[in-house]
């Protein structure tokens, strides 16, 4: 499939601001209003460009990560922009046992699926979890030297036993805090879908996440934004299977 | 402030059934295309009703609980009717510690908050907990003859540990899925907020959720549908302080 239009999802203004700056994006005039959402647009390559980046929330003055922000954003951005593929990018967890390291760049494999939706009710438990399809992207992970395993999503930035259980029985090769809900509104809008994620901390590591986090956010964002500048290349010259 | 229209956001058919039954609603026909949302309306005592419910989830083909579809169906209803008052009306779980009975009637009192948004940065914790401000209905919960207290959302049935401490540091007295995800929405739009719900299950109790929820839904449901009557004429009457 032929790509015209990418449009990539972020959480964090430090996040996003290398990758805005990379590919000499602007700031929209016609973000929602209203909303803490930021939306920045551009060309590169022959192909639109926009990162919708989730602000700053105006009642806590910090990033607005998690899935609330994620959902609404991405919707929005689908119905007023109608991109031809959907990238959730950031920052996540690794995990030792899966082979992953701090620095590591992932594309999402499988399904999209949550680690803190537990409702044990025939029916809903399977619906909790999402499964939501992500966009065949094992040449793409070739390109740009990514790993690929499945991405569990979860509003917590800590794992106790029960996040970690759900996070083992999803297969999770990644934890982050965005992509499945990101996902949904892609499914529900037949939009193709998938994430790119950098590794800050490992969640079957040693250190402290939230010390792991902030000691490397820095240096994945860099790699982040260096993928995504690839990654538009990259559809540029070969679509999407 | 006098009130010309409600709109009341459930997650579950079989929570919104008695209560579109009892004040004659009619499917609109301006609801979100290509979403499961189903929004319903009418007029009842003078004021403009709407009900949107999360409907089926189309991949899972169970309804759409919990905070993402929450978010996105109160965002929309919100930008498409600007109703004076959101109510985020359903079942819902309690606590024997805090006086709580299978039956009981809850409007919230305090601000909404989340139990499953742990973010251990300095800042992050408490845009995780959330706070999102409700309306003042002590006057309501009078002419209902309901309890009030701070209802607390998460997207599991269930309530490990975790969760139940951070429901305790919350002050809980209601457990929900989608009340501080609609409040989220509600604050972002300026618009008056609080949550009704009847109590299914007994967070702390000896029952298995699952198995209490699923007894209690169709008594919990139609106490709902009761007071959401009684509601809308007190509003009429009354206003919101």
């Amino acid at each position: 499939m032929k790509i015209s239009s990418v449009a990539v999802v972020m959480a964090m203004r430090p996040e996003a601001a290398p990758v805005i700056a990379s590919l000499g994006l602007v700031e929209a005039d016609d973000g929602p209003a209203g909303l803490p959402f930021r939306w920045y647009e551009g060309r590169h390559r022959g192909i639109d460009i926009s990162v919708a980046v989730n602000g700053v929330d105006p009642r806590h003055q910090v990033d607005s990560i998690g899935t609330n922000p994620a959902v609404l954003n991405t919707w929005l951005l689908i119905e007023r922009r109608r991109p031809d593929v959907v990238v959730s990018a950031g920052t996540a967890g690794g995990f030792v046992s899966r082979g992953g390291e701090v620095g590591d760049l992932y594309l999402s494999s499988g399904d999209l699926v949550f680690h803190d939706h537990r409702i044990p009710i025939a029916g809903y438990s399977e619906y909790g979890i999402g499964r939501y399809p992500c966009a065949d992207v094992e040449h793409l992970a070739h390109r740009l030297d990514a790993k690929t395993g499945v991405v569990s999503t979860g509003n917590s930035l800590d794992a106790p036993q029960v996040d970690l259980d759900q996070m083992a029985a999803n297969d999770a090769s990644v934890k982050d805090m965005e992509a499945a809900a990101v996902a949904w509104a892609c499914w529900l809008s037949d939009t193709p879908f998938f994430a790119l994620k950098t590794i800050t901390d490992l969640v079957d590591g040693p250190a402290d996440t939230a010390e792991e986090f902030l000691l490397n956010l820095s240096m994945a964002t860099g790699r982040l934004s260096a993928a995504l500048v690839e990654l538009v290349a990259w559809l540029a010259e070969h679509g999407l299977d």
